[in-house]
C-alpha cells in the first residue's frame, strides 16, 4: 500500500447521499491506512448555505454509521482537520472565484473533482471551473451516473466536458469494476492458464448476470422515474459486467488496452430493434407484497412517483455477442427492485459432456458452474461433480470456493476505495472511456424506443418475488432457468 | 450401500500382515457397515497348526489396533461367529480334501479365494483348489501383487490360472485403484466439462507421480531384496495411477471398456532400453540417516538384507507416452523407502499463460497445479492465481480445494473395504487385466535389464532425505523440480 501523492479531492455533492455514505468514509479508511498525506484536502462542495462545522457534523454522523467498528474519535480528528466545505451554486460565478482562490499556491497539486450531482450540472461545473483556472493539467474530472440519459443527452455531455479535459483527464466512474471479485474475475480469466480454453463457444453454454435488490426507489422516485432500469442499472453496471466476462485477453495491463477490449464486445452486442425487442426483453414493475416478511407498497404507491406512470424497475434481457468467441452463447440479463433478496452475481454455466458413463444428477445439476458473486457477499465458486464416497461411482455437485478472507486475511477494499485512490493515482484501468458509454447507449436507446412504439407496459409483479413470470419464459424458451431457479 | 449377496471369502495367507492388517480390518468394517450378511463365511487359511480360537485371538487383536475406536466387542462377536480358520499347505493334497467339504451344500454361494501368499503358490493353490472340485462357476480369485518378478514368469502365473479360472473370474489387485481419491480423478475427468480440454499437450506441461515412504523394508526383507522399488512399485502402482491420469474417456462403465483405455496407454509408453536407460532412471539405495528426528539404519545393515546387495530401494524415472494427446509432456515417476515423509501424491502442473498482463510471482509459483494427494490424506487441490486484496493487480497463488469430509459426511472406504465389496459383486473395473499386466512387465523388464548390462549400481542416498540427488537433476535437466522442491 503506497501513501498516495498529496492531492485536493472535490466533492461536488458533497452533502449528497454517495458523498457521505460510500466517498467520504472510503476517504476516512485509506487515511486509516495511511495512504492519505497530511497535506491533502477534501473539500465538500454543495449549495447548502451551511458552515464547515455543521458540515462536519454531517460527515461524522455518516462516518460513524458507515465504517462502524473502525471508527475512532482521534483518526476522526485528523481526517476531519483535512476536510473543510465551499458553498458553490453552479449557476452563480461569484461562488466559482471565492472558490479559486483557495487553490493558490496549490497549482501543482493533483487535483480531482468528483462531481455526482444531476448530470446536467456536469458541463456548467466544468465550465465554471474552467472560467476561473481551476483546471490545471494535474487536474482530473470524475463523472457518476447517469451520463445523460440517453445517447445524445450523454454525447453531448461528453462534448462540454470534454472541451475543457483531455479524454485521459475524465473519469467516468462505475463502481461496479471496482469491486474486488470483478477484479478477480480479470485475475482468473488472464491470470490463469485453466480458464482460457473453456472460456467460449462449444464450452459455455450460456451466462446469466443478475443484478436483484430487495429495496425499492427510496428517496429516489424524482429521478428513478424519469431513467427506470434499463438506463440506471442496464446500460451501465450490466453491461459493463458483460464486458469483462466475454471481453478477449489485452494485449498489456495498460488501461486502453483493456477498454478497447471492453468497446470491442459492446460494439459485437447484436444490435435489437423493433418487434424483435419486445421478444428479447421483459419490462416489469413491482407491485405490493412483501420483502423480508415486512408488508411494502407497490411502486405506483411510492412517494413522488407520478400517477400512472409507466417506467420499469425490473428488466431482464437476453443478449447475443457476434464474435467468434461467442457467436451462439445467449447471455442473459436481469436487474430490479423490491425483488426477493439483494443478489448480484454472473453465474456461467458450462456446456454437458458428450458422454455419461457414471450415474449423475439431472440437468442442469450435473453441469458445471461458476458463479462470481458481488452482493452481499464477494465469492467465487466452481461447481463440479465429483464421486459420492462409498461404493459405486455415483457423481454428485460438489463446490469449490475462493475463500478470500480464509487465505489472505486482508480487509478487502470497497470499491469506492479503489476507485478513489485510482484517481488520485490517475489510473483509468476501472473507468469508461468515452467510445464506450456511446457504444452502450447506441445499444439500449433501441429497446427503449421499441418499448415506446409498441406501447409495451410493464408487467407487474408482487414485490418480493423474481420478478415477473414473463422473465422465467425468457429464459425458459431456450431451455435453461435463472439460478435461482434451480 | 447394497447388502452383499451371501459368500464365503477364503484368504490364503490368513496369518500374513495383509490379511491381518488390512484385509480383515476392512471386513470388519463391512460388516459393521451392514453388508455382510449372516450367512457369509470367512475362512483363514494358512500353513500353521493353530486353531480357530488361536486365529480368533490374532484376529481380534489387529482388528482392534486397526479399526481402532470403531471397535465394539457386540460387533465382534458377530464378525468372528462368521470367522473360522482353515489350515493347509499348498502341498499336501489332503488339506485341501478336507478344506473342500466344508462347501459341501455351499456350490451355489459365491465364493472368493483370495491369494495372499508368494506368487509361487498361486498356480498349486489354484490347482489344488481345482483337482478337489472346489472351483466353481461363481467362484473368483483374486491376486495380490507380485505377480512374478518378470514377464516371463508372470505369463507363465497367468497361463497356469487361467487354465482354471476364466479372465471375467481373476481380479488382480491394485489397492492404489481402490483408493476414493483415485476413483475422484476418475469421476473429475469423466463426469466434468471442465478438465477434458485442459487435459493434453498444449495445456499440461508435465505431470509428477511420487509414492514416498518413511518406512524403510521393515520385516520384508527378504522378500524385498528379491524385488526393489521398481518392480515392487513402479510396475504396478505408479504404472497404474499414470494410466488414470493418461487414459483416453473410456466409451462406457463397463470394466473392460476402462481396462481397454489403461492397456492403450501402457502400449503407448515409449520404450526404454540400452543406454537410455540410464538417462532416464535413476536408482538409489538408503543409507544410515534419521527419519522424524531418529536415527535409522542404512539399507544393508538391515535384518536380512546380503551384505553389498544393490538392490534399489528408490526410482525415478521419466516416461513418455506416444500418442496425439500426450507427445512431448514427460510424466516423472519415483518412489522410495525411507523419504523424509510418507507421501503418495499425482501433481499435474499445466503450461503457462501465453501473456501476462499483471505482476505475479516467478515460475513454477505462478503455473496452475492440480495435486491429488492419496497419502497420507486424501485430497484434491487445484492451486490457481488470483488477485491480492487491496490496491493494484498483483498476482498470488489460492488453492480450490475439495474437501470431502466437509461435502459428504461420510466416512471414505478404505481401499481394501471397496475392493473386496467388487470381488463379492464381481465388478472388475478396478482390477488390472491380464493383457495390462503383461504390457506393464514388457516396458519394466528392459529397464532392469540395462542396469544390469551396464552395472547401474545404485546412488547412495541419507535416509530421510528425498532421494538421490541424481533425481533432482533428472527433473532439473528439463527445466523442472519436483513438487517438494518447489
Amino acid at each position: 500500500m503506497q501513501p498516495l501523492p498529496n492531492f485536493d479531492l472535490i466533492l461536488f455533492g458533497g452533502t449528497g447521499d454517495l458523498a457521505l455514505r460510500k466517498l467520504l468514509p472510503a476517504l476516512y479508511r485509506r487515511m486509516v491506512a495511511g495512504q492519505l498525506s497530511a497535506d491533502s484536502r477534501i473539500i465538500g462542495v454543495a449549495r447548502s448555505e451551511i458552515s464547515r462545522e455543521e458540515y462536519l457534523a454531517q460527515v461524522e454522523t455518516s462516518c460513524k454509521a458507515h465504517v462502524g467498528g473502525e471508527f475512532d474519535a482521534k483518526q476522526w480528528a485528523r481526517f476531519s482537520g483535512q476536510l473543510t466545505y465551499f458553498k458553490i451554486d453552479a449557476n452563480v460565478e461569484g461562488d466559482f472565484k471565492a472558490f479559486a482562490e483557495s487553490f493558490n499556491g496549490r497549482e501543482k497539486c493533483e487535483r480531482a473533482f468528483f462531481l455526482s450531482t444531476a448530470p446536467d450540472l456536469f458541463a456548467p461545473i466544468c465550465e465554471g471551473l474552467a472560467r476561473n483556472n481551476l483546471v490545471t493539467s494535474c487536474s482530473r474530472v470524475v463523472l457518476e451516473k447517469p451520463l445523460g440519459h440517453d445517447r445524445a443527452s450523454s454525447a453531448l455531455i461528453n462534448e462540454r466536458v470534454g472541451a475543457i479535459f483531455t479524454e485521459q483527464q475524465i473519469f467516468r466512474i462505475d463502481h461496479y469494476l471496482g469491486k474486488e471479485t470483478v477484479q478477480n474475475l480479470l485475475a482468473l480469466r488472464f491470470g490463469n492458464m485453466l480458464f482460457e480454453p473453456l472460456w467460449k463457444r462449444g464450452r459455455i453454454q450460456h451466462v446469466q448476470i443478475t443484478v436483484a435488490e430487495n429495496l425499492g426507489v427510496e428517496r429516489r422516485a424524482g429521478f428513478y422515474d424519469q431513467t427506470g432500469a434499463l438506463r440506471d442499472m442496464v446500460q451501465n453496471h450490466l453491461l459493463q459486467l458483460l464486458c469483462i466476462i466475454a471481453m478477449e485477453p489485452p494485449q498489456s495491463g495498460n488501461p486502453d488496452a483493456m477498454r478497447d477490449e471492453k468497446l470491442k464486445v459492446l460494439r459485437a452486442l447484436r444490435p435489437m430493434s423493433g418487434r424483435e425487442v419486445l421478444a428479447k426483453t421483459v419490462r416489469g414493475q413491482y407491485k405490493s407484497g412483501a420483502v423480508n416478511g415486512a408488508p411494502v407498497v407497490g411502486y405506483l404507491a411510492e412517494k413522488d412517483v407520478p400517477a400512472g406512470s409507466s417506467t420499469e424497475t425490473f428488466v431482464a434481457l437476453k443478449c447475443e455477442i457476434d464474435s467468434w468467441r461467442w457467436a451462439g452463447v445467449p447471455f442473459y440479463l436481469r436487474t430490479g427492485k423490491r425483488l426477493q433478496e439483494k443478489l448480484s452475481e454472473i453465474a456461467i454455466t458450462f456446456e454437458d459432456i458428450p458422454l455419461s458413463i457414471y450415474e449423475r444428477p439431472d440437468k442442469p445439476h450435473s453441469l458445471n458452474r461458476l458463479v462470481i458473486q458481488l452482493q452481499p457477499d464477494e465469492s467465487i465458486t466452481l461447481s463440479v461433480l465429483a464421486k459420492n464416497p462409498g461404493e459405486g461411482m455415483f457423481l454428485k455437485p460438489v463446490s469449490l470456493g475462493l475463500d478470500f478472507s480464509e487465505t489472505f486475511k486482508t480487509r478487502m477494499l470497497d470499491a469506492y476505495e479503489r476507485l478513489l485512490t485510482d484517481v488520485i493515482k490517475g489510473n483509468l484501468t476501472l473507468f469508461m472511456r468515452r467510445d464506450e458509454l456511446d457504444a452502450a447507449w447506441q445499444w439500449i436507446d433501441p429497446i427503449r424506443e421499441a418499448w415506446e412504439q409498441y406501447g409495451e407496459s410493464p408487467k407487474s409483479y408482487t414485490a418480493g418475488s423474481w420478478g415477473p413470470a414473463a422473465a422465467s419464459a425468457l429464459i425458459g424458451r431456450d431451455g435453461f432457468a435463472w439460478s435461482n431457479e434451480l
